[in-house]
């Protein structure tokens, strides 16, 4: 970090829990976007920046969007691991997401989610200058593979 | 209802939902207490209670304990018939609840949940007028499949 | 129905139950997925199809990619209007959503979901007969509010 | 573990997710149950017990009945620990549980689930020797906070 960035993605890791699957035996598609949700609170806590969202702040990051890419099925109990990207874009902030787990070599699920900063009235407002100052480190890729 | 009592216990419908199994191909066992609120939220619409309860009131019963007996599965897509027995207990109200499906003769799942009603601190206090006098035109039953 | 096709997209209605709220007293973002499957569910009953998914047929409905756009909250008891398009893309099934509630004149949620029919090993296959003719009667939209 | 016994009680822990509170801002009741699976679950791996259940064996312990006493709200991040307690009784198995978090001196959550093994056509079975074996090792409460 010697230029002032993370010199790599956040990961977060957890395992597949029984009452996350369904009848097809798999993790229910609607549980990556709890996933990723997990990972985005850890990656914050990570970059000390819980302070700068609700309930510990006034402001909230909502979701205007979301978009999920499901490769591969994700068992029960296997050990995931997501990899969390984020970038500013004016009052926005984006978010990429990449899960593996050891079952396959290539991605389980990839996707992304779209956020405002958002008053305790559900007003956008500029994000916390705390946050924006430490998505400046983060690590961005433009090529990818949930484009595909 | 010539003696002031309503004539049969409070039944609510709903499927299983997909996203309601897990890989045991079943209704997962945690879902049933949501079914129970589900049932409890639309027995009180019924008794035009909604209004004694939050997000409408600054009262609500806050769940103090919970029991579900489980005796047959439900599966995707069965048809379920939650009936509602409510009773006051002093500052408490008890909630029993029983499942039907056509699937099976005898009860799917049965339990009961104690409730206190609460302020918006969390603090014990008295159940809204209209709840108490509500609940004293219940049918209840002591004997039960529930506890067998 | 003179020509053929259904006069009008599918409508499913459901309430938002307490236990899909979350501490920002809305609808938690991952529901929406949950919403979009139930009027899935449902669109497939109407269309008398249910018997070509699975557990009903060894082939189902796999998800490939999933996209909400959340325009409004959606709060404890509102009631839910599910709109649900569906169109054939080759082996792939494309079905839209739109969500309406009493609380906004303007959709509340929309999305997409792509999936591709798989047997019972996961891989992929031509869709039921049956699916492939119901989708030729399917009401379609080109412009929508989903990609603004 | 000089005798042969565990010395002391199996204790998983887990944070608060947002996505398992409810707009009361707390922790919804349902998921509780989900913690002391997901505890559960651990503790059969600690104990090298994952082969003797579903999907590594045709053997599943299936939930007859849960209890729960919820007597203090857990929010958003709360690191939690969960206590598991388990004990043979006959051909049943029953666990018992305790959730602390630092925000309370006494247990947030306490309850039980008692199961019965099964085969894969959901009928009742002599449960897996080594999960027999393992249990005769474990600690067990008999007075307890959860029957008060």
């Amino acid at each position: 970090m010697s230029d002032g960035t993370f010199d790599k993605e956040f990961v977060y890791e957890r395992s597949v829990a029984f009452h996350e699957t369904d009848l097809m035996q798999v993790v229910h598609h609607s549980n990556y976007l709890r996933y990723f949700e997990e990972a985005r609170v850890a990656w914050m806590k990570a970059r000390d920046l819980a302070g700068t969202h609700y309930p510990h702040s006034n402001l909230c990051l909502g979701v205007l969007s979301s978009q999920v890419w499901y490769h591969r099925p994700a068992y029960f109990d296997d050990r995931l691991r997501i990899h969390v990207w984020a970038r500013r874009e004016g009052v926005k902030v984006r978010f990429r997401y990449g899960i593996r787990s050891e079952r396959w070599p290539d991605w389980v699920t990839t996707g992304e989610t779209l956020h405002t900063s958002l008053n305790n009235e559900f007003k956008p407002v500029k994000p916390h200058p705390k946050l924006i100052k430490s998505l400046e480190k983060e690590i961005w890729i433009e090529t990818s593979p949930w484009n595909s």
